[in-house]
């Protein structure tokens, strides 16, 4: 089905942008000497996954089970869970082990460590764990210089549990927009994690792989000594909040919805077109950058950005685009026309759909099906 | 299964007070002498629209067509699409009408009155069309006074089409918190569509139905002369925005999404959780009103809530609430540790789920499969 013809609301998926984005971080992650693991929970879409294998991803990341058991029905056998392990979760997670899942869990306490080696005993089975490490105090992990890393390392080792590697998420990438601060966030998370891992290592733990990322860091990093492989998402379609933080242009952004005119209020220069926050997601990621885009950058059909034209509101199925000179409203934006609107979080607003339009060059579409819940 | 046995995180619908919020709501319709239309978009759940058209509901509200074609598929044929109509959607709808769906369509411009009895001509069928009033500014619609209301009519009726109502939503609603304010809103809202409608009929034109609604001014309105309907979606599990609004208390609540302790930052007073924004929606609604509630309020497994706990930050599979006072935050919150956490929009949590788990008060739960997309 050609673009036009789409109802509306629709996720596009520019696929030439799309598969720049994919060469661009591989090429990038090869020239760095390290494996690359594209986290899956951005598009949870099995034709985006092929097209990162393609290019050379080696395994995936997920954040949920239900990624790691759908990817795995697909064949991809090489999975890090990169949230942390709560002992309800590993009957389901040995599950996927039993059917051949080379599935990779992470923890970040004693508890958890000593929850797995029981469960592994009772249940005879074996996982491989890394330790989550954390490298800019955003969220979960242990700190590299906590004495706790050893002691969580040793009741695995003793419970016959092999350490498989370290892992680091510098999330706090998202907050900055200045070149050289990302480029020293990406020292920061690369140098904190291969540390981890050294003090792994002296204390006789092989530790085998060291992995950090996120899509700027993974973008700003000078050097990537000491590390074996580096997880992003997002880069896949990028969005406004990773335009705003630097990471891409606003022209790289391969995802958008497709949506229609419904109506104007005239007076208000408003223009309601049929993409609410059930079409963009209630993200408003930008709302603290340097440029706040509201719900969305409106462009017109081709993608060209509309000037002027902000998304300034949006209901579940209504959303207000805001024009700036606003005379003859009816005329430039008729009811039904067709716009396009960037999303400010690419992972969010996937996340609403049951499924992507991949749309070609000659403006036809694929169907590509996503899959949502855990 | 029983609720403790749930994977996390997981949608819990509390059965007896969303029959609560269903029964008082019907109550209070009946009392004030109105049919009731509850616009289903806020479940997209067969089961719960069951249990509101069994306390007396007549008719649903769709936000999208793919809601008319399922709730039509079970058997429900009184359907009002409360979307302004756009041309290139007439042909899905017209699908519906021929399969015996009474399906409402609304408008509120000429343009798309033209085209809806330009269609109707050629493909020799007809639809019950309603205006959309604007009683309090906020989104679509036509003020009652506008001239092109007349105007839009005309071409309506003229072209054969049956004008069947006037309807408005005065979504503004939500900003308010005041009862008087509320009250005066609602009978803004009843008196501003009752005009409409009193306009059309001096004009000639029968506009049977009169249809108002919000949560809120639903259940401010002092009275609802000339109204003939209400519709109001989100009553039916209320949430933290409704709650701060002064439509329910807390306690009303009965959407809540399960989670798990996943791990803890003690020295930052932090617990993680497995409901990051994924789970809860990245709808902020609280942020602006009297009390921001972050992403969610914590509350213990039986529905308490959590005193000096705050669900500060939210990443896409990880929640972090932070708590007032830290100490031994290990032991009072151990790992695996079930949580309820009440959400700011019931209507964006949900959407995020492809189905509710229903608890009963035994602690048992049903499956209540809900659909998502367009």
């Amino acid at each position: 089905m050609n673009i036009e013809q789409l109802d509306t609301p629709a996720a596009i998926v520019d696929i030439a942008k799309m598969q720049h984005n994919i060469d661009a971080m591989q090429v990038r992650m090869n020239a760095l000497g390290v494996r690359f693991r594209p986290h899956v929970k951005t598009t949870k879409c099995l034709d985006v996954v092929r097209a990162q294998i393609a290019a050379g991803a080696q395994g995936i990341t997920v954040s949920t089970l239900k990624e790691a058991e759908q990817f795995f029905a697909t064949g991809i056998t090489d999975v890090l869970y990169a949230v942390g392990m709560v002992p309800a979760k590993l009957p389901r997670a040995m599950a996927l082990k039993q059917r051949g899942c080379d599935l990779k869990i992470i923890v970040d306490n004693v508890t958890a460590a000593s929850a797995i080696v029981e469960f592994c005993k009772t249940a005879n089975i074996t996982f491989e764990v890394w330790l989550e490490i954390d490298t800019d105090g955003h969220r979960s992990g242990l700190s590299p210089d906590d004495d706790a890393l050893l002691a969580i390392a040793r009741v695995l080792r003793d419970g016959g549990i092999d350490v498989g590697g370290v892992m680091t998420h510098a999330g706090s990438s998202y907050e900055l927009n200045d070149p050289e601060a990302l480029a020293a966030l990406a020292e920061q998370e690369r140098a904190g994690c291969v540390r981890a891992a050294q003090r792994l290592r002296a204390d006789g733990i092989a530790c085998k792989t060291v992995s950090v990322g996120s899509t700027p860091t993974a973008l700003a990093a000078k050097h990537l000594e000491g590390v074996t492989e580096v997880r992003a998402g997002v880069y896949v379609f990028f969005d406004l909040v990773m335009a705003n933080v630097g990471a891409c242009a606003t022209s790289d952004i391969a995802l958008s919805v497709l949506t229609s005119v419904i109506g104007h209020q005239p007076e208000k220069g408003w223009v309601i077109v049929d993409a609410g926050w059930m079409a963009m997601s209630r993200d408003r990621g930008t709302s603290k950058q340097a440029r706040d885009y509201g719900y969305g950058l409106a462009c017109a059909l081709d993608g060209t950005p509309l000037e002027g034209c902000a998304l300034i509101g949006a209901n579940q199925e209504h959303g207000i685009i805001a024009v700036e000179h606003a005379d003859d409203l009816a005329r430039r934006f008729p009811l039904g026309m067709k716009l396009r609107i960037l999303p400010n979080h690419a992972c969010a607003t996937g996340a609403q759909y049951p499924e992507y339009r991949a749309l070609a060059s000659d403006g036809s579409t694929l169907t590509w099906p996503r899959f949502h819940g855990w």
